[in-house]
């Protein structure tokens, strides 16, 4: 008789689940066969000296999962399980050590966020509460646009934070920029020229290609971008970054505002869509509001993202559309379902609605702004050659370091000291370099002291150590 | 004074969280001004008779939110909040009388899922160790092509239970199968003709208009899509549903599979996208794996999906690239991050490794076979006149129903009677329509006793309650 597993009393797996291992895995190694008839669980019970109810709860669950069948008043057989399916364990992941990365005493790269305070507690406990109610929304699709009382909850916090006016039924929820714009190349004419910031974010012009998206590089100024060149181009719509130009760090200026408006109002087909990446962190002066507050026409293409206000593996983002456009992408669209799953969705309504998500911003508006004077103050005392800019708002700056060293030279010489850096270059398209070298610094993911370290060590590896 | 708030004795709220809601309010009305001093911890504790621990929490967290600074030595102060972030809650979200969805007592609808099976309590098991592991790879970035893990474990489920070949570094995971083929559209030349099934998926006509692809409809058979309309087409690639032809249910035969295998043999620039969105669910007969198994020349693009297997809101779909897709993948689409939020990659890896997918695909089939057993025997029970095709895999059937009634009048009918059913016609293109007409019935969602409940309103609805 096969069915006589060595059953052990184990805390970590009860007797009942042992055996249906045992006899599934008998099934499956065709030791039991199609058709073959099971003892009663009387007999099997008595057979393996344990009780009844063991036996019953092994058959139920293969009952379940379709290993045996129940026939009434003849007992248990075993089914036919060709269609039933297996998936064994994989290996556990574990990283090689040649995929490392290379070490470096400190990184001020700039797309991820604060390393020590994330709410990975409240998530828990939102994420227990939302499973437990066995809501069945989550059996459902979700929302073309996403999760109603999500964009509920975004409006509110677009209006109370940004100044934007919107209703929840103009925000689309959607993945990340790229996602966004895929859904504004689709709702857009197909012939419409794109301006994108140069210096600008890198991943546009592969984006826009890929998408076949025609675009040209616009020229930018300490104000934004320059609204002769945006007049000249002979474009439709403007992608800009107003609230901290990337990579520039540049606040846009009331006044070029007010002309990009102008100039967008001037054409019903113009557009400019505002990237407000890194919108939530102004740490002081006057707030600015998002761009999108000054539009009288309808002119403005909002986005914004939870990456850098929360994670950038949440994947959560949205657009906020003028009312036409909305009415185009609902007619056009409709196919497109919101690639969110409805779980993040909900964990993320539920932290902003219960004030976990205003809590949240303040305090890292509170540590970033500390992280920030601490590089600023630091980079500033080690020499009158280091001129910082664009750090009045979101999690990176830019400095302009004139010591005779070349960009590559700078990135090299810190790179030396166990220092990553960054270079303005990369993200360039058509403008010319400065002539003095600009280098990237961001701040969200390093701790305060490697703040202090970092500037150190680049002392060494900018000035000689002489600070 | 301003400080002198009404302090309860509440279970629901801390006194040190009353506190700092009523400091921060007073802040916020700018009744307490920037620069303010607040008294010391101690005075405060005094005047409202509470230990100095509780002023403590709340200077600590007014601290931590940036509405009050500290001055060694000198005290507390309020902070210029103008850039602080209020979020004012939302009104909770309560479904509008007027948007419901109109009453149905038995809706045939098809892509939902079995709404009593879910495994809520498993998955909110394994979020909760999940976010209780504070793994830091949630504060950056995802992997573009999905998480490692995850990709491991859809491999060896590939390989195990739908034959597919592929490593995981093949596996692009996405959000749907509509991200699917935009990321397809990308990597394949923008001339490519592609060829879809007729009658077949609503989605994807509009799905590649809005994307500029080029598109025709392709006539199908019994088997599948027919070969000679397959060649003289010139069509480059073929998407096709081998496993459950939607919405006709057909399995392609095995012949048929060679064939069109052979075709895009023919030329290195042909492609089939195998579909395979319900492949999980075969309920007797051969096992049919995926027809890239057959594959050996790197022809077919394999696309799976989640939403059948466990729900649609999980938003968790993937694709296996051929090796030479893969490296041009990997070329030319460096701007795209995957989707899909880390959290639900992570459940969905060890929901699948822990064992916890094996067992509910095989309970879901197990249920799914008796729901379908119990319609397929009801409906051919019901009257000679109905016809049911497509009932060997997936979730859904097709009835040739042959009463007089057009389908226009079934769908009335059965309207009439409370039972929603769905016509073939609305997923025509180009073919004709059947001169007996078609209804698809899907099955998932309903319970066991609706499906016998409802078997009993067709038969009023369609042969005048005669049975």
């Amino acid at each position: 008789m096969f069915l006589t597993p060595v059953l052990k009393v184990r805390t970590d797996m009860p007797l009942y689940q042992q055996l249906y291992q045992h006899i599934k895995a008998e099934i499956i190694a065709g030791h039991l066969v199609a058709e073959q008839k099971l003892p009663s669980k009387r007999r099997l019970a008595e057979h393996l000296d344990v009780s009844q109810n063991t036996v019953k709860g092994a058959y139920e669950q293969l009952l379940e999962e379709g290993y045996i069948s129940s026939k009434e008043r003849s007992g248990y057989f075993v089914q036919e399980i060709r269609n039933l399916v297996q998936v064994p364990k994989v290996a556990e992941h574990i990283e090689e050590p040649g995929t490392e990365k290379p070490q470096w005493i400190v990184d001020f790269g700039y797309h991820g966020v604060d390393l020590e305070h994330f709410p990975f507690l409240i998530l828990r406990k939102l994420a227990k509460d939302i499973l437990g109610q066995r809501d069945p929304a989550f059996l459902r699709r979700v929302d073309p646009q996403g999760y109603k009382p999500l964009r509920d909850a975004i409006a509110s916090y677009l209006h109370n934070a940004r100044g934007v006016h919107c209703n929840p039924e103009q925000i689309v929820i959607s993945s990340g920029t790229e996602f966004l714009f895929s859904i504004l190349f689709q709702v857009l004419p197909d012939h419409f020229l794109y301006g994108i910031e140069d210096p600008g974010q890198d991943r546009l012009p592969l984006l826009f290609r890929r998408n076949r998206a025609q675009w040209v590089p616009m020229a930018m100024d300490v104000d934004g971008m320059r609204t002769d060149s945006v007049r000249e181009s002979g474009v439709d719509v403007l992608c800009i970054t107003p609230a901290h130009q990337f990579p520039s760090g540049t606040i846009m200026s009331v006044g070029r505002r007010t002309e990009l408006l102008e100039w967008a109002g001037q054409k019903p087909s113009r557009y400019l869509v505002e990237d407000d990446y890194d919108g939530e962190f102004k740490y002081g002066g006057v707030p600015v509001p998002a761009l999108q507050s000054l539009d009288g026409h309808e002119r403005v293409v909002y986005m914004g993202t939870f990456s850098k206000a929360l994670t950038p593996s949440l994947r959560i983002s949205y657009m906020v559309l003028p009312e036409h456009l909305l009415r185009l992408y609902r007619r056009t669209l409709s196919y497109l379902i919101c690639p969110v799953p409805l779980l993040d969705q909900m964990l993320l309504y539920r932290f902003i609605q219960d004030g976990y998500f205003e809590r949240h911003l303040n305090q890292m508006r509170t540590i970033y702004r500390r992280k920030r004077e601490a590089l600023v103050k630091g980079l500033r005392n080690l020499s009158g050659a280091i001129h910082v800019q664009g750090a009045e708002a979101g999690l990176h700056l830019v400095l302009k370091v004139n010591n005779g060293m070349t960009e590559g030279q700078l990135i090299a010489a810190a790179q030396a000291c166990g220092v990553k850096v960054y270079g303005m270059s990369a993200y360039r398209i058509q403008s010319s370099e400065s002539p003095i070298p600009e280098i990237l610094i961001g701040y969200a993911s390093v701790t305060l002291s490697d703040v202090e370290k970092g500037v150190g060590l680049l002392a060494e590896a900018w000035f000689g150590g002489a600070t």
